[in-house]
C-alpha cells in the first residue's frame, strides 16, 4: 500500500504542505524526487530531512549551491529547467505532484503523463494552457491526472461513486477574496500589500494575486472543463465567503453534493495522495455546532472581469485560454513588483486574447513559445 | 433498465410522493403493488390511474369498498395487516417502498428482506425496532436497504464510492422542528395544531410531532447506527434549521461531505428508486446565489430529552429501542388525540423504556407483543 512520490515545486506553499502530509503519513508516503526554483537553502534542508534519490534546482546560482551542500549524500542534483522536466518523466513514482506556479508548469505536465505518470495536479495552468494535448495523452498513456486544488479536490471526491452523465451543474465556490465588498471605483487604489490579504486562505503569492482578481476563478472554471467532461454552460460560479465548502455538483435529480472541510490545503493534497483510500490525518476538525453562518452571493461579473474573460476564452476555444493564462501570469508578476496598479491586470489579460495569434489546435512547441510572447507582453512589446 | 416496484402505504405523504417520481419517470418505473391502511377513495384512484397487479388495504370497511369498486378490473384487491403481509413478501418485483407508519411497519419490512426483496425504506421504526434481525436476514439473503429518509439518503449519497473504515464520523442535521427557540418553560401550553406546524417540511402527522419532540432526531440516530455500521459515539446531531443540508459525512482524513436540496422528499424517494443511477427529475432547483445563510447550533438536549433517550437506548440495546418506539408511536396518537400534553410524551418515552420486560436480543414474536403493549401503555394499563 505504500506510495512513492515526487514533489515539483517542493519549497513553496503546496510544497511545504505536501511534505507535512508526507510526515504525518510515515511508511504510507515515500518522497523519491524534489524540484524547486530558486529556494537552495530551504531544498537543502528538504532533502537532508526526506532523502530522495535525486533533486533538481532552475536558477544556476541555486544549483552550485544545492550541489555543493549536498556532495556529501547519494542524492543526485540536477540543474535547470531542463532539470526538473527530466524528473517529471521519471517513471518509477506513482504519483508525481506538480505544485510549479504558473505556465512554467505546464510541460513537466505534459512530460509526465506522455511518460504514464500520474499526476496530483496544483498547477491549474497546465490544464488552462494544454487542457486539450493533456486529455489525448491521457488517453494514450492511461495516465490519471489526481485535482489538488480545493474546488476540483471537492467536485472529484462528490463525483466518487456516481456516473458521469448524471451531472447536471458544477458550482465552483470562491471566497470573492479581499475585494468581494470594495467599489470597482477603488480599484486602481489597491496596492500589493491589500491585495495580498486574503481573508480565508494562507498560499503563495501568485494565487492571492489571482484570488483577490478572482482571474483564479475563471481559470478554475477552464480546469474544471477540462477535469470533468462537462459543457461551459454546466459550470456555475457561486461566491460563498466563509470558504468552508470547497465546492458543489448538481445532479440530474435535483440532488446536490458538497464537500466541506476548513480552509487547509493538506486535505486536497493528502486526497490525492492517498487516492483512491483515506487516511487518517491530525489537522483540526470541523465543529459544525460553533460554525459560522455559510452565505452564498453571486459574482459581480462587471467587476471582476477576469470571471467573465474565463468563460469567454473556453467559447472561442483554441489558444484563447493559454494566451490569457500567459499574459496573467506575467501582468500578476508585473503587479506584483509595482510595474502596473491592479486593474491593469484584467486589462492585459483581455487585450492578450485579442491580440494573440489565434490557432485553432496548438501544439507543445506554440505553446512554449506563447509562454515565451507573455514575457514580452507586459512591457508592450507586443 | 426498467424496474418494478410495489409501495406500501401509497395513500400518505411519502406514498403519494412517490407515486409523483413514478409518473416523472414513466418507463423506467413500474408499479405492481399499492397498500393502504384506511384510505379507500384514494387507493382506488391510485389502482384505477397505475394499474397495479394487487392492492391491499387493512381496515375492513375500507376493504369492501375497494374491492367493490375494482370489481369490474384485473386488479386484485388484499385485506387485512395480513394483506399487507403478503404483499410485502411478493419478490416479483425491484424494490419494495416501505411508507408505513410506526411500528406497523417493522413486520413488512422483515418480510420483504426474508423474502430477499430490496427495501426502499421510509418507515425508519423498522430499523428503530428490529435492527439486529433486519441486519442478519439482510445478510442471508443479500437483499438489501436503500435509506429514503432524507438525512440517511443524504449519508448513503455522501458514502457512494467510498470505503466504510474511512468514515470518522456521521452528522445528522435535522431543522431543531417548531419548537427550537421555544422556552422549556411553555412546551406544556404547545397545542396540536402547534406541533403541527413543522418549519421546513412538509409531511405526514406522525413524523411531524416526531420533528417538533425530536424523537424524530433521535430515531434517526438509531436508522443511522444500523444502516451504516458505526458506532454510537460516530453519530452526532447538528441543528441546521434551513433543512438545506440533509445530513453529512466526515472522513478520516477531515474531509467533510454533504448532501444538499430543497426539502422535497421527491428527491430522495427517487434517488432510492433509480440507485445506482440517477434519473433527470422535474422539480424546482436550488438557486445558491439567492439562497438565504445556513446556520449550525448545538441542539439542546435538556429541552428535547428524546433525542438524549435515543443515544441512551443504544448503549444499552437489546429490547431497548424497540420500548422507546413502541411508546412513542402511541404517545404521540393520544397527543393527536388530545389525550396527553405535549410535555408528557417524552415521560412515558422515558418511563416505557425503563418499565417494559428488557430482553437482550428480541425475536419477531416479542417485538410485535411489545407492539401490542405499547398500545395499553399510555392508557397506563403497564
Amino acid at each position: 500500500m505504500k506510495k512513492t512520490i515526487s514533489i515539483l515545486g517542493s519549497t513553496g506553499s503546496i510544497g511545504q504542505n505536501t511534505l507535512k502530509v508526507v510526515e504525518n503519513l510515515k511508511g504510507f508516503l515515500e518522497v523519491k524526487y524534489l524540484t524547486a526554483a530558486r529556494s537552495s537553502s530551504r531544498l537543502v534542508e528538504q532533502a537532508n530531512k526526506f532523502q530522495p534519490e535525486a533533486v533538481a534546482i532552475v536558477d544556476d546560482q541555486a544549483y552550485n549551491e544545492v550541489r555543493d551542500a549536498l556532495s556529501g549524500s547519494k542524492i543526485q542534483v540536477l540543474g535547470g529547467r531542463e532539470g526538473v522536466v527530466e524528473i517529471a518523466t521519471r517513471d518509477d513514482v506513482d504519483v508525481m505532484l506538480n505544485a510549479l506556479v504558473g505556465s512554467a508548469g505546464m510541460e513537466p505536465t505534459i512530460r509526465a503523463i506522455e511518460a504514464g505518470v500520474n499526476v496530483a495536479l496544483s498547477n491549474k495552468e497546465s490544464l488552462v494552457m494544454a487542457g486539450e494535448i493533456i486529455n489525448g495523452l491521457k488517453e494514450k498513456t492511461g495516465a490519471e491526472i489526481y485535482p489538488v486544488d480545493s474546488e476540483h479536490s471537492a467536485i472529484w471526491q462528490c463525483l466518487s461513486g456516481e456516473v458521469p452523465d448524471g451531472i447536471s451543474r458544477i458550482i465552483l465556490t470562491g471566497s470573492g477574496g479581499p475585494f468581494r465588498t470594495k467599489s470597482i471605483d477603488e480599484f486602481s487604489k489597491i496596492t500589493v500589500s491589500d491585495a495580498l490579504k486574503h481573508p480565508t486562505w494562507e498560499m503563495g503569492k501568485k494565487i492571492t494575486i489571482d484570488s483577490a482578481t478572482m482571474m483564479n476563478k475563471g481559470l478554475e472554471v477552464i480546469e474544471a472543463y477540462w477535469l470533468f467532461g462537462v459543457r461551459t454552460n454546466q459550470i456555475e460560479v457561486v461566491i460563498h465567503p466563509q470558504s468552508i465548502i470547497h465546492s458543489m455538483v448538481e445532479f440530474v435529480d435535483g440532488s446536490v453534493k458538497a464537500q466541506l472541510g476548513l480552509p487547509d490545503m493538506k486535505i486536497p493534497i493528502q486526497y490525492a495522495l492517498t487516492y483512491p483510500h483515506r487516511q487518517p490525518s491530525s489537522w483540526e476538525e470541523i465543529d459544525f455546532s460553533s460554525l459560522e453562518m455559510l452565505t452564498f452571493e453571486k459574482p459581480d461579473l462587471d467587476k471582476f472581469r477576469c470571471v467573465q474573460l474565463a468563460y469567454d476564452v473556453l467559447e472561442q476555444g483554441g489558444s484563447a485560454p493559454a494566451a490569457l493564462n500567459v499574459a496573467n501570469d506575467n501582468a500578476v508578476k508585473f503587479f506584483l513588483e509595482g510595474k502596473i496598479p491592479f486593474s491593469q491586470i484584467s486589462t492585459i489579460n483581455e487585450m492578450a486574447v485579442q491580440k494573440h495569434d489565434f490557432v485553432k489546435h496548438p501544439d507543445l512547441d506554440y505553446l512554449l513559445e506563447l509562454e515565451e510572447w507573455g514575457k514580452r507582453l507586459v512591457s508592450g512589446d507586443w
